[in-house]
């Protein structure tokens, strides 16, 4: 959401830099969310398939281990254990106890061995729709004033007003979700739209100039 | 470099379809590719700086508490084994032998009960750089052909073939890199640059008509 709301918003910025029809702003402003919108959401979509795909090749493998080479495997289990200051004596009642129930030793491998996650099948459309909607929903908040107002030059005051205070507004609930300081991710969240506007707006007008 | 392969690529492409001017699509285009690669790389770096805060924070908070509350944090190991079938009996001596090595004990419980990495406090920085590098390296491979063409149509056929090639080129690449067939993450790549520019076209042709 954040970038949905950053980018149209710099780009929008920047065109108002370097023209001044609102019509042209606008089109550029909703092809780009279009273009956004898909490119994240599929993106997202497809690597999170992809992250599925690979965690169950990867348990395949595990599973053919700790079926064919267990001593290989019971290694690799007190080795995870050493790294943190333990001997092999100390981590042999472990090795024994996961050796006797194979299935929870797979996931045992693919969570503290390889550091994988089992994935949520559902969470790439979820995350897939949620990220194209929140650009989609974002973008149109720094497009509006351009949709409503006659010239790009008003539209642009009333664009920077609005898109920083939903900047301001969006890293503020992010920081308290995400245990930041609520008031700090709200100044950087609008830091980062502010400066990306600013050189959208400069390359702009250079160009044009 | 996806996204900034796929992103500009959509919007000089949508804005083909909107207007004749390769001049204003040039301006869009290096807007759009200035205000993502700033958005994404200052929104990269910041978000690795405060994953390593968070990092930090908890860790204090684990510190503290293996120090305070030794037995509630004795009890917690159990239940990271106990998830995998292993009875009290069976964890008792990891639990000991960690509650022997404090620092030890620490990053155990960061990895295994909060799934934690340790943070590189470069990455942050290196991340931020090859994010906004790669946006920046990517946009202008679409917009070259409208830097060079006279006519924005000629242009968009140049950068379709470009952009494909290149998206097919970087899919095949990041394929091989991430253990997915090489093929398919390049047809994958492809499609959602063709799916993203082919919108991008239709609502600026829908708009402009």
């Amino acid at each position: 959401m954040s970038d949905g709301l950053t980018v149209p918003f710099a780009l929008a910025a920047g065109l108002t830099g370097a023209i001044n029809s609102t019509a042209i702003i606008v089109t550029a402003g909703l092809a780009e969310i279009a273009a956004g919108s898909i490119a994240m959401g599929l993106g997202g979509y497809l690597a999170a398939k992809s992250d599925a795909e690979h965690y169950a090749k990867e348990r395949e493998r595990e599973k053919r281990e700790v079926a064919e080479i267990p001593h290989e495997e019971m290694r690799e289990v007190a080795e995870v254990f050493q790294a943190y200051g333990l001997t092999e004596d100390e981590t042999w009642p472990i090795v024994q106890a996961l050796r006797r129930k194979p299935a929870n030793w797979i996931d045992f491998m693919m969570r503290f061995e390889l550091g994988l996650e089992k994935p949520d099948p559902r969470r790439a459309l979820i995350s897939a729709l949620t990220i194209a909607g929140a650009y989609i929903a974002g973008g149109f908040i720094p497009l509006t004033p351009y949709i409503m107002a006659h010239t790009a030059s008003t539209a642009l005051l009333f664009s920077i007003a609005l898109t920083l205070a939903a900047l301001f507004l969006f890293g503020f609930i992010k920081g308290r979700f995400t245990g930041m300081k609520p008031l700090r991710s709200a100044l950087q969240t609008a830091l980062i739209g502010s400066v990306a506007a600013g050189a959208a707006f400069a390359i702009a007008r250079l160009i044009s100039a």
